[in-house]
């Protein structure tokens, strides 16, 4: 064994904590076996809510000078850490399709019951409270967070000629409903850039 | 046309950023598509690098509080945002693999090169700067993000029975020096609750 520095001796405090996180940071695993409507931009295959959370973080890190006044970046890139963990119990519920969205938010509270509990007991309710934040969608933080979650998708569909939007027949009225809304509302900034593209794509397709 | 609140005027600055930021953002969903030696917990495939950027996110913002004085997660969690994207053009280089390093080091700042300039130059400024503090692994921040980097695998292998282990006939020996030696350095509480579960794992194949 060539180990040689001293270990720190762990308080069973420490160890309990320890354990206790690993065993969610494990089971968190499972989110990269979570298939979304939406394709990669190459169309090789469909992607899964890890990947697109680490992307949508890329999203919210690179456009936060478009988030309004009183964002804290930090807080909304913790949201969208942990905002898609959920499916791994609840599966996700594509924005186009036809959901159940009282009993989507049964499940997917169930799933926030047992997914952040793993944690120890101060940290589960930090998280919880933090995904609770984000599906109300009440706070600026929330709104800009539901803004960047909605802006990952048509911007890759703009690119690969239509994506999810031909599979689900979808019309500009229900962009502007569906996509416009929450982002206009958390980055109108990005709703301003994006709408004009998106009024080109569907006048010409 | 539903839409009906009004769309904010750009200047001519914010639709060329935009276009930059959105440009560079679509480019790097093809991380989505670099695989790793490491495999899914429920071994179905090999893991991604985008994948794998969120997992160590989540590894890094639960496991703060093991994390040395001075420093600042919001940091760690940028760079280990962005500390992959370089593999769109380098791949990845499996710790336990023969890799040139030389030649990858060369390779990953070409990339470095070309995909952060991608951004609006401030930006491109700021990421390349934060690549190459986590890639010097100097400042506390960077010390802390290695860490986190290499402690995710490990943790996975011991619940899948070993995993890349097996397949490039590691020992105890290479990982006290590959993997110990980083994690002691940026975050020895974890290596403390680590390092016995490696002992008795290693002792027992």
């Amino acid at each position: 064994m060539t180990q040689s520095a001293p270990l720190p001796d762990l308080t069973a405090d420490q160890h309990d904590r320890l354990n206790r996180q690993m065993a969610f940071l494990r089971e968190a695993d499972k989110l990269k076996g979570i298939l979304r409507a939406s394709r990669l931009l190459d169309n090789s295959r469909h992607e899964n809510s890890a990947e697109h959370s680490w992307h949508i973080m890329l999203y919210a890190c690179v456009l936060a000078e478009h988030a309004g006044d009183g964002v804290d970046a930090t807080r909304v890139m913790q949201m969208l850490l942990i905002h898609d963990i959920v499916e791994i119990d609840a599966g996700d519920a594509p924005i186009h399709g036809h959901v159940d969205h009282a009993a989507m938010a049964l499940k997917e509270a169930a799933a926030a019951d047992r997914l952040f509990n793993l944690l120890p007991d101060d940290q589960a309710r930090d998280f919880r409270a933090l995904w609770d934040e984000f599906e109300a969608a009440q706070t600026p933080d929330a709104q800009f967070a539901k803004a960047i979650d909605r802006t990952q998708t048509p911007v890759g569909n703009l690119h690969s000629g239509g994506g999810t939007w031909t599979e689900y027949d979808v019309t500009m009225d229900q962009m502007d409903t569906r996509v416009g809304v929450p982002i206009q509302r958390g980055a109108p900034v990005i709703w301003a850039w994006l709408r004009p593209l998106l009024v080109s794509f569907f006048a010409n397709r």
